[in-house]
């Protein structure tokens, strides 16, 4: 059985607004990313440890589908989940819903990542860090 | 036969670059933005004209898949082109090439847009703005 | 005597690092948006009362003095103050203190702001928002 | 007899705009930065140089004037000066100029910088740095 997580949850910044009034579409691959933080912190693995071990994790990939703009101010809840790992790739699942526009489903996409050392040389981490090991994999959830 | 369009020339900034020394991959995405841009305007189809014509091109879709890192000052070609229209939807492709670091292939991605009214609503391009279906429609590279 | 209110607190996001590992010096500027959006909400007048009764306060001039680097994952404050108001210009002072970092100063800085209608147009707030020059009125610091 | 440089030229981006349809102010910062590595490449001293050598120039100050809005596709120019140098310390200007606003004057500001090792300790280039100092002295142009 699978722990879920809280969302991470966030305003919309004026700053991340365009000249249609909505977010700009790069700024979702950035709420990935503070999602992906925000995961890793609850499942108890910051990403500080992470660096402390000489552990990076390069995007190999990102993708977003939007499907309804967010606003100025607006709060938005991102669900982020693990849906692949093979003790080196990676890949993470988020969804962004509004919650000031009705709990609207305003943006999904993924992320895949590699696990590396600081040369960014791919790491198995079944046997160099089964610590990590163990809580990615327990974090997967099966589609 | 296709027209082929001279790729879009930029130099890496530094405030795109993040605590791993290189571009911030969501910057990627603002590039791809940029290099459509450009490609619009070689095309004969300014963004400026299309929002004059009450035109907009919101994005639906993005991703990005990377390859190698570019790092501050380096110079980018960015090769962009249509791979479907139907009328109505898009798809744009692009590969960024690293010229400084010997023209690696360093990221290539695509987006999806709609054309629509500044309602939001789509348009079917074919019938009210056969200059933009013309446009468009000749800039399609089969694969 | 004046009311204080509680500062605005943020972590520090991986994409504001920059090759130095450190926050992107304009990324300050952007905190102080931050900030001061924060500060009207719990002044009482939120941007969104603000922009719904047509008015707009656009920055005239900001700096920002950089003490001490900040660093990813490192949590802020930002203490926020209105220094003047005359009725249609503005200054807000900001103070950045870095609790990771031991509660540090890492930067200060002030903006400068017109009161305008959406037309550009600065308003002398007295007469014609007599309640928004109460709330900017009770919330300067004399220094 | 001061050499005088060719500005710095560049676009608006689209992603450089905000809800209120204009540049985001926080933007003319990063403008700005471009600006002065492009004016230190002319000036002979490039920005990759000053690092190979173990030279950082980090931002000790940033301010900006707001005259007027730049909007999407608009070309500006950006005017560079060294205004200050004492063998240690820097101040640089700016003027950011609209051309296709009809060549106004839509911002100007300043960065203080300090000339350091890679550990941050600032450098007297008199001795240590004999090219450096040579460039930046003949750089300053006297108000």
């Amino acid at each position: 059985m699978k722990i879920k997580f809280t969302p991470f949850v966030r305003k919309v910044k004026y700053y991340e607004t365009d000249k249609m009034a909505i977010v700009h579409h790069s700024n979702y691959i950035r709420w990935f990313e503070e999602a992906r933080i925000d995961f890793l912190e609850k499942a108890g693995f910051p990403f500080e440890k992470m660096e402390a071990e000489g552990i990076l994790m390069p995007v190999l990939e990102a993708n977003c589908k939007y499907k309804h703009p967010s606003r100025f101010g607006d709060t938005v809840e991102i669900y982020t989940e693990i849906t692949e790992f093979n003790g080196c790739r990676l890949t993470v699942r988020y969804k962004v819903i509004n919650v000031t526009a009705g709990r609207l489903l305003c943006a999904e996409g993924c992320s895949k990542h590699c696990i590396t050392d600081t040369n960014m040389r791919p790491i198995r981490t079944q046997r160099s860090h089964p610590e990590i090991f163990k809580v990615f994999s327990e974090a997967v959830i099966s589609e």
